[in-house]
């Protein structure tokens, strides 16, 4: 698509301003609106410089704010999300608030817009302990196992319902975990972070033998314009990862390996980290795959990148 | 279980009261909470006969009123909802106010008065347009086509998290529809209250050939105390209908000839009667069935129950 004015909400976390970066390399407009709750304003700076980017500070929960945010845009990325699955059981509210209202809000902006055309940033986190693993689209009825989740999937059916009520189309990804530049968060920033501080040592949450699939920012966001441009249906869910998975205990010895150092790792034990923590999400990608796309980059050169981001940019180790 | 307090929102309804009348049958207290939106009053009025009965006039969007109004209860039935599936592209914060925030609350008033049991009426419409049909409990993960089915689906999943992160037992009912004695809505209400206007002439949404499943609601009542008793898992999830269907023309037949007409039938034609509605919800109801409970009435049998209900009832027809 040339000459889209695209409208990401959350567009100034981690997988959005990559996607911005992405969106003014095509040469489109991009409008980002984001609360700044999570997002970081220098994760912008390079888009800032483009006439075809514009910033609207906002919340998804000020309908109105968002609404008119919204005017003039073709195409809406809703990336803004309460992320935080580990939180989920301390603040009940969050996730219904600022994901399942918040797409609700989205939705009804859209249409007050007249604006047709949506992508939204699930997770597989969606397939509660599925029994089929790998998981694809069409696992049977999952069991939620978490607030986030099920924030998730109400979001989903919301935006489904649109579709067919209203004659929106959508563009629905269920992601594994995604890291890259600009990852402000999970186990390589935590421990990157531990070992900046304490070289000889390492804490791990659970015994390290937790299985995680991963995917690369760049080849995510390869993935969904590969949809976009290929998939047509009303409704078009995407399973988005790769066809491998690590154990942590493999991205500890690619982590020190690359950094040179062999700290005593010191596990807390049992499976899980935290209640509705999966302990394994792995996807099933035949789908997205069938379309002609498949990642550029293994989970080992994904790690490898997000570590060397963190290298090059201190400052986000050091925020708050 | 006796010596059960239950408290049941949406007791008004037309599901609801027919189980407080139960409950109360049983020897068990029981506190209806409902704000009479959609309630009938006089549906409570052999209940208000019982010491073990009382009434509480409240909404489900009133944390703070249904918080108080569960004080001392053992078990929760959550029944009220918007159950509206036609006007859903026309209020489409209805059934996310009524239903899924509602739902929310309910969970809240509960971890907050620490009861852990809840049963919760879901449907047959949140498995949208199934591919498998009849549908099992566990048929691949559906796309949503209402909005009143997404937010069963998001209340089915906070649900869920609730049982999970706080230890929840819960019992939730995908219905089909669900007819007998003081069912308020449906073919059977409208054709009766044409015929009785106009004994010549039945004017019918659709071609007539839609497929209908229903339950009949003693049936229904016998089904849910038969899965609270005998399914013990921390997330009991159960289809609720009957291994056959009827054509709408079945129905009109039966009806027709109950009542010694003879009406021309007018149809408005087309599949569907409305944007979102399912043209055939058919649910595999084995798993209720293997413990034991199976309906002792056919469809048929049903139809006639509602319509005699419906007979010597007819102030019902003139409400409004």
């Amino acid at each position: 698509m040339s000459n889209t004015k695209y409208f990401i909400t959350g567009g100034a976390g981690f997988i959005g301003s990559n996607l911005v970066d992405r969106i003014l390399s095509q040469g489109n407009d991009v409008i980002v609106y984001d609360n700044f709750s999570t997002g970081i304003p220098e994760y912008l700076d390079n888009a800032k410089k483009s006439s075809k980017f514009q910033l609207i500070k906002g919340d998804t929960l000020n309908k109105k704010s968002l609404t008119e945010a919204m005017i003039g845009c073709d195409f809406v990325f809703h990336l803004a999300a309460n992320a935080d699955v580990r939180f989920g059981t301390e603040h009940p509210s969050k996730d219904l608030e600022q994901n399942t209202i918040a797409t609700f809000n989205v939705l009804e902006a859209m249409r007050e817009n007249s604006i047709k055309n949506i992508a939204f940033s699930s997770t597989g986190s969606i397939y509660g302990e599925s029994k089929v693993i790998p998981t694809p689209e069409d696992a049977p009825f999952p069991v939620q196992t978490s607030l986030y989740g099920a924030s998730k999937l109400a979001g989903e059916g919301l935006i489904q319902a649109y579709a067919e009520g209203f004659g929106f189309q959508a563009w629905i990804f269920r992601f594994v975990s995604i890291l890259g530049e600009r990852y402000p968060h999970g186990h390589v920033f935590d421990f990157y972070k531990q070992l900046r501080k304490h070289p000889d040592y390492l804490d791990v949450l659970g015994d390290g033998h937790q299985k995680k699939s991963y995917l690369y920012v760049q080849d995510c966001i390869d993935a969904i314009f590969t949809a976009i441009e290929k998939s047509n249906d009303p409704v078009n869910i995407f399973n988005l990862g790769t066809d491998e998975y690590v154990e942590v205990n493999n991205s500890i010895n690619w982590i020190c390996s690359h950094l040179g150092l062999n700290p005593e790792i010191r596990y807390t034990g049992g499976e899980r980290g935290w209640i509705g923590d999966n302990p394994f999400i792995f996807l099933d990608c035949k789908k997205i795959c069938s379309l002609g796309w498949k990642p550029k980059n293994t989970i080992q050169e994904g790690i490898i990148k997000t570590l060397d981001f963190l290298k090059e940019n201190p400052w986000v180790l050091e925020r708050r």
